[in-house]
């Protein structure tokens, strides 16, 4: 009998001190060790990493699009200036915006009008079309993720406007998907393909700013005069339910390239901070009809590094303030500024010959280089993805060049067997700050264990590159 | 026996599981339901609030200042143009410096010298005087509580550098002398004086933004030239011995006032990360010949406010960059933003009569106002304690006048028995960061309680204001 008191009392003890740790769970999450740990998927039998996923060249790249609403409709007229691509199909829920890209984009060039797929669960059948190498996806963001599923899961690549995924679960769905079919999943980070962003890579990657320590990327932009222009309200009604940063991707993906993130390092540790929501609960009542407003005006999240870097994401589309996605690089020996005005700072001994301003006036290592240099580094570190398409990356436009360049650059890799420039971790990892900084806010500021979409494979790959 | 085995498990069940809930100690703070408080001492008896603190009117202001170097020099000369002022004691640790304020202001400006105190502990002497009114501190960081307190001890009023305190602690002591003395403790937190700063805060006050609800400010200042003239290499010693934002307050306070914390709301939460130190690291092996140093290159800390208001504040002394302290309000109507160009986002609904611009060129709520409107609100809104010494400031100078004002107002205050701008609840408020995001940092980015020095106060003043 004493013994058998001692054990109760040893198990009972040991099952409450930690032998069975106590994990809070939350949904989908528990809190362990004061942090916020999000359920794992294993990987299931057969399915296989994708990184550096190359596939063999497409010399002709067979396209389907869906969703020609905003965005589509500009990717398919981009698209159409390239050469080694076929438009094959295209499919929207509206019929009007599938007839306006046949016949102002496709009959206006004189190229054949494509396959039509008009519905909700049209694309479907568009993915089910044995002639097609990629799905080009421009719908809500809802949608993206079934639609890229269905894709992959019957042959094709994706390449899917940002945010890819709108939660976590359907991260890891992109990642399990692309690693069992063994097909590219790339999200549409245009802001990647900037000017003054690619520059700023080039100059970081040449060891211009030394050792990059901090990184800050946003997207603050006042929608007021936008909000009407989403098919049913779409992304009022995505914000009227989601806290978090839910449009994360334009100032986080350039971050993550320059900081060579699963290429040797990895977000791992994230906090957010939100304020009440006051314009968008306006937006609610006047749009929605509705007392609720889950998105706080501005939102605020810190990342923190395996290596000890720091990222700052900032998000407001509800107030009155300059466009500004931020994009700083804070590096040991110099600094890269876009907004709101666009500049660089070096130490004058970390500078290229020939750099010095004409009049040799020292160049300030606490100001920005006079703008004569700053013309200078812009011309000479012109990215040399960029370098032969920039003229005409200016030309056909579409965010003064990026999107065309980003699409290009698709292409060309898809016909040179070429890994993406953007893979599905990428997607992954970007696009996962929306619930991840919705738990870390509903959670009081609680850091939040950023998932490793790699599983382990962060490492692997040194340095991001762009394949050539 | 069955009961008392029931009882024995249910203790110990309800033990483990929270009857008695594990504080997790570390230092002076715990670690409670994922949150690191720190302890908070108990008023003594007889210890009493100093909100809104007035004292008789002192006429004729008796000031002794402690610490001639780089701050205290310039303070004592700014001083010397104010009318109602005797500058009747100096103290340093350096008998040179006491004399180049005798003979190159006093004598300069046929002023009569004032008492001497040469060394360590002189202060304590000076202190001790009975002609002294205000004991005005610009020592080493490390020195600020121990004269502050002795000064309010043998009762003197206090206007201490910043920061104030470099501990929690510290910033209890200063808060429990003051209340247990009834004196001013006033930390000398010039960009409060700024002219955009204060600029903007009228335009807040006056309801331009509409509601505020996110502020950032920072300290980014490449110190890289200025290291060796702290006496004694004591600031470069701090920051290697100190991890967290240890120079806060530049940034914090111009916010904290626009925000109106401790009158209405208060700093509630706090989360910090940071860079590894890399340029640091790099300075200590040459200054101090060591191989460790705790401040982190760059370190970002966010902060919520009771009524869900947030807050980003920087720190960075090491990297080449353009000098910034962000100053940046958003607000439901409108936007204020210092560096690295200033400017203001208005609706032009909410803009007053007579600052349209000449042209009738709308107002964009997507950008900056045009130079013209910012120029004629730069003159409508200059703020009315700057209104009448605005032109005496700008030629005395000081940072830009900034200086100026605030010792102008300074004394204006104790002339007409007046609360003083900032109280000791805005020293020791500002300055705690430094120790609170370092335990963050320490913590993963744990959240951190902020120390409520008001004792529970903080909603009894409606409204920040200067006292007229």
């Amino acid at each position: 009998m004493k013994t058998n008191i001692l054990t109760l009392l040893l198990l009972s003890t040991c099952f409450f001190m930690g032998c069975a740790p106590k994990a809070d769970r939350h949904g989908n999450y528990v809190i362990k060790d004061n942090v916020i740990v999000f359920d794992e998927p294993q990987r299931s039998a057969g399915q296989q990493s994708v990184l550096q996923l190359a596939v063999a060249p497409i010399p002709n790249v067979r396209i389907a699009f869906v969703g020609l609403g905003m965005r589509g409709y500009d990717a398919v007229d981009r698209v159409s200036h390239i050469d080694g691509v076929s438009i094959v199909a295209l499919c929207d829920i509206e019929q009007d915006r599938v007839e306006a890209v046949q016949s102002k984009i496709l009959e206006a060039k004189g190229l054949q009008r494509s396959a039509e797929y008009v519905g909700r669960e049209a694309y479907q059948q568009l993915c089910e079309r044995d002639d097609v190498d990629l799905v080009y996806i421009c719908t809500d963001w809802k949608t993206h993720v079934p639609i890229a599923v269905y894709a992959m899961q019957h042959g094709k690549h994706v390449a899917v406007e940002v945010p890819a995924a709108t939660s976590i679960e359907e991260c890891w769905q992109l990642v399990d998907v692309a690693e069992q079919t063994q097909r590219h999943c790339m999200m549409l980070e245009n802001c990647c393909y900037d000017f003054f962003e690619l520059t700023a890579l080039n100059m970081a990657q040449q060891g211009l700013f030394g050792e990059l320590i901090h990184g800050e990327g946003a997207y603050i932009h006042n929608l007021e005069p936008y909000w009407n222009e989403y098919h049913e309200n779409w992304r009022l009604e995505f914000n009227q339910k989601h806290a978090g940063d839910v449009y994360p991707t334009h100032g986080l993906g350039p971050l993550c390239q320059a900081f060579n993130i699963h290429r040797g390092d990895r977000m791992k540790t994230l906090v957010a901070m939100s304020t009440p929501s006051i314009n968008g609960l306006k937006l609610a009542k006047k749009h929605m009809n509705v007392d609720t407003f889950a998105q706080g005006d501005m939102t605020t999240t810190m990342i923190e590094t395996e290596k000890g870097k720091t990222f700052l994401i900032e998000h407001n589309v509800f107030t009155p303030r300059p466009y500004n996605r931020l994009y700083q690089l804070t590096g040991t020996y110099g600094f890269a500024n876009k907004y709101p005005v666009e500049g660089f700072t070096l130490l004058e001994e970390r500078l290229p010959e020939g750099l010095l301003p004409i009049d040799h006036t020292p160049i300030n290592p606490h100001g920005f280089v006079p703008d004569t240099v700053r013309a200078l580094l812009m011309e000479k570190y012109l990215h040399p993805i960029a370098k032969d398409i920039a003229a005409k990356a200016k030309e056909v436009g579409g965010h003064g060049g990026m999107d065309f360049i980003m699409d290009y650059r698709l292409i060309y890799c898809l016909h040179n067997g070429l890994p993406l420039d953007q893979d599905v971790y990428d997607a992954a990892e970007w696009s996962c700050l929306g619930e991840c900084s919705a738990a870390s806010i509903a959670q009081g500021g609680m850091p939040v264990a950023m998932p490793d979409f790699t599983r382990g494979d962060w490492n692997k790959v040194q340095g991001y590159c762009h394949a050539q």
